[in-house]
């Protein structure tokens, strides 16, 4: 599909680059680190982020100042969509979840310390991160249930908790973790705290890599249940103040969400070139391919429709968020999380329907993005959260009038 | 819904006044002109014309030399869709389908004769025009498929042929009628002529207005049935040049394409009102309003995310056509044409289920918009049609690389 | 489509009866009777059901006691399946709504003199009657919510209230009305009370037959607002006894539904017949019928499957009915009636963008099932309530276990 | 949900014994089984396989002579969805697909060597087999277009092929190989033959167990990619006559695709049985459990009521079959494949939803139904395909008349 691409030259340019990169480096090594082994892809890796940074493409999301290249999120926006044509793409550029939104808290909330120690290293792609919220005994569309704890005892917090879904924790150096540090708090948005742990921690135990959709995963690739107990940090591990707990998670799942969405642009954009290449190669008779399929065509251009209003709505909402703030853009972010999710599984399952037996291997990318892409319209909040999230502003609107 | 118009500030001074003038003038008299009788509204509807008039606003698609607002078409496209909110708003205006279309055609290509004679008072609001194209015997998606004819006998054409949603034939002052003059030609495409049919000519018969869902219609709200019967009309009356009919339908159906998507977004922003409004008011048991049902936040979240994505895709096109021409945008055209109707249906059908019995009932503008769009996903092009248009401009894409 | 019935021969027999009588004799006046002025087709309508009542088909719900068949409602099913393929069909046969639910209710539960004096002419098709429950203040879906009363008086009830959607008040000899006799009753659900009102009461106004989309309607065809104005009956034309209101207008929505959902497969059927006499009649091209196209060919497939499914669930609760009793069956009946009321709209749907533009006309009957059945969504609960009902069941035996 | 069985009351008892045992013994096994080794949980599967032949359930397809239950299809059908609760269900009663279509077709047309050497140990669960039909190179849903020859070489046949989705190939005994053994025939469904090869032969090569949906699998669990190369086998391996290879598949997979449906079934019965407890045991904050959202009500009433409509379907078509063989109900069969697939994937996905997180890990049974069964709408025929089937016989009705 045609980039629509409004925006300057220059960044024209730079999608080329990305795109060629893509491409030429990550489709071909993508059958090895996807499916077989992500540990044993490392070095290959490695060497691809080193070409990034030489190219001067490497974690474009950052300020000129941190080594990035200092964009607009609406320009980022673009580059993010042609990164997420390979699950790879995000990984070798280092703007991959949840380091990507570590880096933006701690830029904003962490202390100079903190920076110097963790967030350097992050931003280099020398360290990993993860990010410990959601508790497998509570509903994640309702962040205020948590029962892990930190209770601080001199100048240190003692944490004691059980978590799970904290993805890519398995090799990372450092979690933040939410915890409960006030419980008493009349505000039980109030309650809750960040704080950093590193991860040779006595008290931190990856107690599993949890399989998800068939994949035990491993390393960046995995998502780690995890225990703290009585599990000792410093004080000074806090992220922000004690009590902003919920306030920073909103923070960092706005604009986690939206770059979900770009990332899910990719995927589709990448399901909508297999679909169309299949189509066409692949004949029914000699001389009749599935792309003379009336059916075959309804679905192409039924996912080029839609692809093509997602994207507009994401960087739509990409601007606003540079313009106004992530959040001025909270029913904006809601509103692309639940719409393009649907658009992401309606474009894959078309996908894959359209490559018969083929389709369902692990020798297309599709079987990948189908299985761990389900939970699109489930993390940082179901579809029905963000729904009644907008319909509620909406709501409000006219309850006014 | 707010208007998230990142245009300029005049453009959203103008959105202002027309959201004004029909919230003020048009909604209070749409049940008498448009349940009841639209030729006993008239003269209210001639006043109101007046009024648009002194205010500047009328005829806003018009260059100023015509007596418009000289807008670009994306900046039109916002003011089309606040008219959309009212199924009066573009005939007040004097900027509704079919008018619209013959303003562009003949401003564009008919002779400077007929532009005196028939445009002037057309673009003033003093005669209405009619498009005879489609026949009863022949799917409407081949438009090859034409029987009417048109011999050229000295200098006049004699028409012969029937025709079929000849819209808003009834009281027009004329038709552009596709006949063809070259049946022999072996390029079908270059087989047919656009002339112009004042309605007064003898040879012309209104054999009915069809009813449509209902509806018999009358006067600007009638879908006719007409017949050509030894129709003589001057040579001159001819539209560009002989065997241009099929080349000026399409430059004529594309533009006419999005205006209908741009007031599809209007009536979808008026049943989002309507149901917003319903579903606060409406209660279950007292204190329990039907807003509080999940099932009706979920509508109003899948209205809104739809409808906002179908605004960005039409004003995306329409700023396509601004810079490159229609024709650069056909497959644009095609992706709304279908994605937009789409969107259009479903949301006139959630709005009504929330009504419940009254949403079926004449009490509501409901009704009318739920009957008289279902031609939406059918005229111009069925969404099959368009589908395969742009799946195969696509496919194209693939076959080359 | 074939009959799949699995009864008896001698309903196979009657079904060939049903099918040619509405073939023959109902098809040819739908034009008029429905489309054009149903008073003025009384005449044709009233000798064709004697034709029915002479070749023995009329009334085929009643005993034979009371000059029905003595048919179980499975087998009244699959007569009502055949009815339902035309609008005219229940009525001619004497079991159309609202008179069938009357006729069930006054059999089981009306005095001997109110059944003398208005159910026996009722069953021969003397005289019609109504059924005023909805009131337009209160959600249909709340039952409880009533304004209307009914004060005991010396031996007359006092009534006073606002109804709508009193279907086919428009020439109804009485209605039964229902109204609150107990306000102070702790359980709201014994309330009310059914008292039959004849409708030459002076208490008794029609205020209008409400325009449904699109159409006012006439005597039968009508849905009537109406009023009652300290209208006095005499307290014998109470039905049961006082307090049972609920109660009976749950004896008499349960058997209503699945007469709805039999009624709707033939409706089905017959938009079946249409899309594929059109699929193969039509042509896109000299030797291409629309029957050629894949989108064509899935709807049609679509539309069979679901329908298939339809008759099968509804056959199946007619059976459990019959079995063990409309109560036993309240579930099964929530089922179908969200279930086919679905398969029915997206039916229609099909058959009318098959036709084209044709479908949106009234020269087919597909306008008026598609107008005035998108009430089968809302009418007698609407979708919502039903699958609350559905899956409250089926979640108490999961909590129980 | 309960059971609408209409059948005798010896199947009803039966049906509670498979119900039993699957719950006691097939459920705690599968965590094991099915997302760790199945080839490290054989000798449990053999154990279950011992108790199911002491208590006279085994093989319940087989006629009372061949050591089975000697039921009617539509009474097997019953048991096969209780089976289907379990992915290890119709493996332990040794009436899985491939094993138990090869049964059916050997018992009708091979000869008596090859039913006493290998049917009669097949039935016994004393080996397992498969069937290489499909192959990589040509689309499944035109069987004519095959590439691996058999040719008679004295009294051998030596076959070269390639086939994929030769299914649990690794570790069978034998298959039935599609080849075609007169390529000059004139008529395309007269070329090929079924051969019978056993796997011990050294022409035979298990190229790799294809990776579906991240699983490699293994022994039954697998889908094989084999190759034959100069392959010789007896010509009395011949199953059947030469030539007759396609009318064979037909009657092999007519049967086994409406195996397939009644497994699915069963499957969509344990999601709702999974996500009905879920919804009970959740809660959103303590006393609010997810049951008591209305989307949850909606998916549970929509998949209970889509799966009621598949059992009478399917249950309609089995007994067609047990009256007029599988030919008669070519088009049943097509419509239910299509149909019940459909609703199998809502289903799953539904219930994957109110797992939230949980639903996409391997800590439910749901990942593996929703990844495995994705294939359902495609393999024996994509739904394109029987929806093409079903439409062609429906308007063949119409234009006959």
């Amino acid at each position: 599909m045609e980039l629509n691409l409004q925006g300057k030259a220059n960044v024209q340019a730079l999608l080329l680059q990305y795109e060629n990169f893509v491409r030429d480096y990550l489709f071909p090594i993508e059958q090895d680190a996807i499916y077989g082994s992500f540990k044993n892809a490392l070095p290959k890796l490695k060497a691809l982020r080193s070409k990034a940074k030489e190219m001067g493409l490497f974690a474009p999301h950052l300020s000129k100042e941190d080594g990035g290249l200092g964009l607009s999120l609406s320009e980022f926006g673009r580059i993010s969509e042609v990164l997420g044509k390979s699950p790879l793409g995000h990984y070798v550029f280092n703007c991959q979840a949840p380091d990507i939104g570590n880096m933006e808290l701690m830029h904003q909330f962490a202390s100079k310390e903190l920076k110097d120690k963790y967030l350097k290293p992050l931003q280099q792609g020398e360290i990993r991160s993860c990010f410990a919220m959601t508790e497998p005994q509570h509903a994640g569309s309702n962040p205020v249930q948590l029962s892990t704890t930190a209770v601080k005892v001199g100048d240190e917090y003692i944490i004691n908790g059980h978590k799970w879904f904290t993805s890519s924790a398995d090799g990372a150096a450092f979690t933040i973790v939410m915890a409960v540090t006030d419980p008493e708090n009349p505000n039980p948005y109030q309650r809750a705290s960040m704080i950093l742990v590193p991860l040779d921690n006595p008290g931190y135990q990856l107690v599993r890599n949890i399989p998800i959709m068939g994949d035990v995963g491993e390393d960046y690739f995995s998502h780690g249940e995890v225990k703290f107990t009585d599990c000792r940090v410093p004080a000074s591990n806090l992220i922000g103040q004690e009590g902003w707990g919920f306030a920073l998670a909103q923070e960092r799942l706005g604009p986690g969400r939206i770059h979900h969405c770009m990332r899910w642009i990719g995927i589709c954009e990448r399901a909508i070139e297999l679909m169309c290449k299949r189509a066409l190669s692949r004949e029914l008779d000699p001389g009749n391919p599935l792309a003379a399929q009336q059916s075959v065509q309804n679905w192409i251009a039924e996912s080029v429709a839609s692809v093509k209003a997602s994207r507009l709505m994401v960087l739509a909402t990409a601007e606003k968020i540079d313009q106004e703030g992530a959040k001025a853009a909270k029913e904006d972010i809601s509103t692309i999380k639940f719409f393009v999710s649907d658009v992401l599984m309606k474009t894959l399952d078309k996908a894959i329907q359209i490559h018969g037996a083929l389709g369902i291997t692990d020798d297309t990318i599709l079987s990948f993005y189908y299985r761990h892409e389900r939970g699109a319209r489930i993390y940082d909040g179901p579809d029905e959260v963000h729904k009644t999230v907008l319909a509620k502003r909406i709501l409000k609107q006219y309850a006014a009038s």
